[in-house]
């Protein structure tokens, strides 16, 4: 029986569920980690729902301990923010929902630099009235930006810059002097950036270091940073991260952030809690596996370099090879699926610069990885 | 030191987090169970974080088990309803927000019957760019319905008519009759009703029985219901919920609910399965207690009688006594709290026909009722 897909929903979901009622499909679509939460979050949440933490509302914003965690964490990491600036969310895609619905007027633009998490963010600005504005990462300087690109698109209606660094799919860590350049652009024409930093603690290359815009105190009052816990603590399943930014753009997302969930499940936020007070231990063991996933993947990939191309990811954990004359990834990714049993997302939806792309993510399990690049090279070797 | 209260956030949660910030001041103010969560329900949540079953992003519209579970108890109340007309939600609140983004244009009127949870209604009302239209209730009449006054109000531009049933504040539940009015009042006018039954399992007087719209297939096609297992299950914390409603709306509601928060946390989406396995001994449990201590508040305010009238609800969990010679309630509770240590909600903040009125949560704990009750009388008794 055939399943009709749910047009409702995201394309990433809707390849998702698809993939789900086949037995035979392996999929490498949906950026879900197969890793299992830590037994320190385990244990930590479990202990706190038997002392009847976990059942009462918590302040709109976030309990307390989990708050002061979040505010030493960014102040290690040079971000200097105080609890009020601070929101616990239900994951990355409610802080930015919120942020969009509290600060977009009708009609305002929203540079999004793009490939990335397109087909999401499209719909979340448009929901807030909004309309969005791609701005292409170069491919042939290994997906930098363009700063010239970035400066044309600018309106007068442009009122934010929205960037996912690391960035999904591309894997980009942006350098310090692009982010200073998109930081003194903001200045220059009063705009606001959203910084979508859900893959801050996945980087990869020796060199990397994830900068973010809100370390520099210049750019401070123009910055809004997501981060989110689903992927680098295996947490995807409990919908929780925060967002912070100043004061008063905080406060008019708390406005928002009450509406749409009145706090953050209580429960989510001691597995923060605990997630964020061992995090030395579980992201070193996160990492690492990644690490070698992405070694993998990348050295399957390389055998099918007569079909495409690709770099590594500095960041994130995803791939985003081009396949050799292919212009449209949505029947690509959809004759995939259904010839050789891989499901992927097509470059397509992740905005302009994503065509005849693919995404394939190596936070899948490793088997998974092994079948699905070999079913990736025989559908290569077959069809194109 | 006094502590600002953030004008962010709604009034109720205003008042509750300026009373946890003075260890003097008892609270009858949020809608706060103080019952745990039923033991039933802590040790499945806590097998199935062991059996890791929480840590992946579950479908958008919930975990499949659950819909079932959910589909069979409206099954078993006479409301007939497909999976794809189901979504768990991130509580109530989630669910109202992602009603009014989906399926209200701006400038759309919507019709609520007050005093009511209007606070916050008109919150997300405006979030979506509608307008709210109070339509009060009848006081002398022990707070029915008035039907003509629900006509009067419509106009081309009205949209929804939404209420809560049971309905917070003022205990009414919506008779048959009154039901009836409101389902040929949206056909006749082409409007959609969203009932708010999140106190659906909270009622105390014999004869009350709370019936929903969806019960009558006539009306199904204009009605969305959305339940919260918050209250009758004391689950606040844990924020899980469900919305209903015929596949058309339904369609719409999920993608803004994939906007909004991806999907219900997977933790809490178990909590209300192991809620709803066993609901009918959790609910006996609970309802005995708050039925107890209705009789016990009631019965204090009774000795108030020279200062203030009320009715006894007949469902939800609070009383809603109108003070003599009070004509600007939100005074009067702030002179309350100051003076008294007693903190409740005003009753101009549940719309039209709530003013000179003070909510009191009967959800409390004994002691805390029994305390507020003699601060209350003193009070009275010295200021009015």
């Amino acid at each position: 029986m055939k399943k009709k897909l749910n047009k409702s929903l995201s394309a990433i979901k809707r390849i998702e569920e698809a993939a789900s009622h086949r037995r035979d499909v392996i999929s490498l679509a949906q950026g879900i980690p197969s890793l299992k939460s830590h037994e320190l979050i385990r244990k930590g949440v479990i202990s706190s729902i038997k002392e009847n933490k976990v059942d009462k509302y918590s302040p709109v914003s976030g309990i307390p301990e989990l708050k002061n965690l979040i505010i030493e964490d960014l102040r290690t990491n040079d971000m200097d923010y105080s609890k009020d600036e601070v929101i616990v969310t239900t994951g990355s895609i409610e802080a930015l929902s919120s942020i969009m619905l509290a600060l977009l007027n009708k009609s305002d633009e929203v540079l999004v630099i793009t490939p990335t998490y397109f087909g999401n963010y499209k719909r979340i600005i448009e929901m807030a009235g909004g309309s969005p504005v791609c701005v292409s990462l170069d491919e042939k300087s290994g997906w930098r930006l363009n700063n010239e690109r970035l400066e044309e698109k600018i309106t007068k209606k442009t009122r934010f810059i929205l960037l996912c660094n690391p960035n999904n799919p591309t894997g980009t860590v942006f350098s310090e002097y692009d982010l200073k350049f998109i930081g003194e652009t903001a200045l220059k024409h009063d705009l606001l950036v959203v910084t979508d930093d859900v893959y801050r603690n996945l980087y990869f290359e020796q060199d990397a270091k994830v900068v973010s815009l809100c370390q520099y105190p210049k750019y401070r009052e123009n910055v809004v940073r997501i981060v989110s816990l689903s992927k680098d603590f295996s947490l995807s399943g409990w919908r929780v991260g925060f967002l912070h930014g100043p004061q008063s753009l905080v406060d008019k997302v708390l406005t928002v952030h009450e509406n749409l969930v009145n706090c953050t499940p209580v429960v989510s936020q001691y597995a923060a809690l605990f997630a964020l007070n061992n995090q030395q231990v579980i992201l070193s063991e996160n990492i690492s596996e990644y690490n070698k996933r992405r070694s993998l993947m990348g050295w399957l990939l390389d055998e099918m370099r007569n079909h495409l191309n690709f770099i590594y990811p500095e960041g994130a954990y995803y791939f985003f090879p081009k396949i050799k004359n292919v212009d449209n990834s949505e029947s690509f990714c959809v004759n995939l699926m259904k010839k050789a049993g891989l499901a992927t997302v097509p470059g397509s939806d992740f905005g302009e610069g994503g065509e005849g792309h693919i995404r394939l993510c190596f936070g899948r399990p490793e088997k998974d990885i092994i079948e699905g690049m070999k079913r990736l090279s025989s559908y290569l070797e077959r069809y194109n």
